[in-house]
């Protein structure tokens, strides 16, 4: 288990994490928002479980918003799991608690939240709708389950440069080698009905990402020039064949030109679930 | 100009009204609703000019929202408006007047409107930034200049049946042979700036159509049948060798079946952007 306490050791965070640490419950959760409300109103104490919280950003907002409550981030990865406490603790943030933990295999008695969430999770999974069955396990009656996905397929950007065109292709390539799917957001409710959910207890939308303005799209293409640069990304493209050297040094500065572009724009739909136990 | 009376001969909303006036200010316009509030606050009887205002359900929801306001709505086809006309009228709403004019060329004095609006107009065009252009000059310094268009490309249905994406396709060829662009939206910032808006003048967002529930699906469904079944995207499709009846019989059927699936979802991204004048 992780604590939100200092840590000497935590890892910086790591090119991703630009991108991802931009997520609040907030730009990311907007569609849980007005039944978050309304939940807490009846029962301030809250029990919130975030799976495959990652650097916990989303999960710490949420733990803001229900100061009363307390929220479970859970994430397979331990080192993360470290960053994430580093977060938490930098913001004073302390009715958080971080778990490593297997989403397909979540050890929590059944009933045991009246909240579960994850946030472009399902997308990198070969069985999505295992985990959605383990969440739905786990949320009590009367509670509810949450989940955002984005649909890759369905990104845009302008201007189409080729170097950004390219990219799109290796992210594509590279959430499919990991037996993840490119169109998750339009399967989320198809996935919540093979969990066991109702279809009289989903509501499905679509959210989405747009960035326009100057400091989102260095956030966005600043995360993927590191990623192009070095580290996994890189690494795993070389690696597999998806890209040459030549071709990730072009998606660097064809990101850095759209960054740095007045009509630049980049959009993308997240597929969205609320389910009613 | 077409006056909100009772028509006898008002023509019967052809196969893609049914969907077209599905759509509203509220679920289409969404992105003007804070800043048109706080516009009426400061003066209550706003102008408001509506471009290729078709059918009139957006116009005519304006027109609601400023009732002591007044809405012009014009469009190329005055057919259309002999519709929208009739529309306004059955919902009692007499702040609006319908008017033929062109985009490109629009009659009225530069500064007239407080507010000028388009849905799903530019995407259909040659020249997209002319009347952007036009709109801007129409638009009184302080008001805005308001657009959104859907962004094809970016379509997804799930279940992904071969009628569906054989449908997409089709449309996808229907508004490339009219001159138009299929990625509209995300080039919107773009074309707002070549028609000489400021980029600081400019906010730009997506917003998006969302097709999950029933009655939304139903809508959407039955247009499009319609559409494949007779009129004239049906022999525009025949004459141009765009899908043969067979093909055309497909997607009839399944935009059926998608219709009756309980995990069927649409959606689909849609440029916006508010100008300040």
């Amino acid at each position: 288990m992780y604590q939100a306490t200092p840590k000497q050791s935590a890892p910086e965070p790591g090119p991703q994490a630009i991108h991802h640490e931009w997520r609040t419950a907030e730009n990311s959760a907007t569609y849980v928002q007005s039944k978050l409300r309304s939940m807490k109103e009846l029962k301030p104490n809250l029990t919130l479980l975030d799976v495959g919280a990652g650097s916990g950003t989303i999960s710490i907002t949420f733990a803001k918003a229900i100061p009363k409550g307390l929220v479970t981030a859970i994430d397979l990865n331990p080192d993360i799991l470290t960053r994430a406490a580093t977060v938490a603790d930098s913001e004073g943030v302390t009715n958080i608690k971080f778990q490593q933990a297997d989403a397909y295999k979540l050890p929590f008695a059944d009933e045991t939240f009246d909240i579960t969430h994850c946030h472009q999770v399902l997308c990198h999974l070969k069985a999505p709708w295992g985990v959605l069955r383990e969440m739905l396990r786990v949320t009590k009656p009367g509670g509810i389950l949450a989940a955002r996905e984005g649909d890759l397929e369905t990104e845009c950007v302008w201007p189409e440069l080729p170097g950004l065109l390219r990219f799109h292709r290796l992210a594509v390539d590279i959430i499919k080698i990991g037996g993840g799917s490119t169109n998750a957001g339009r399967q989320l409710l198809s996935w919540a009905l093979k969990a066991g959910a109702k279809r009289e207890q989903a509501t499905a939308t679509f959210g989405t990402w747009c960035y326009s303005e100057r400091a989102d799209k260095d956030a966005w293409a600043q995360g993927i020039i590191k990623m192009v640069g070095a580290g996994r990304v890189h690494d795993l493209a070389l690696k597999m064949g998806l890209a040459t050297e030549d071709e990730l040094v072009g998606m660097g500065k064809a990101w850095q030109e759209w960054q740095e572009t007045d009509d630049a724009t980049l959009g993308m739909l997240h597929g969205e679930i609320l389910i009613q136990k």
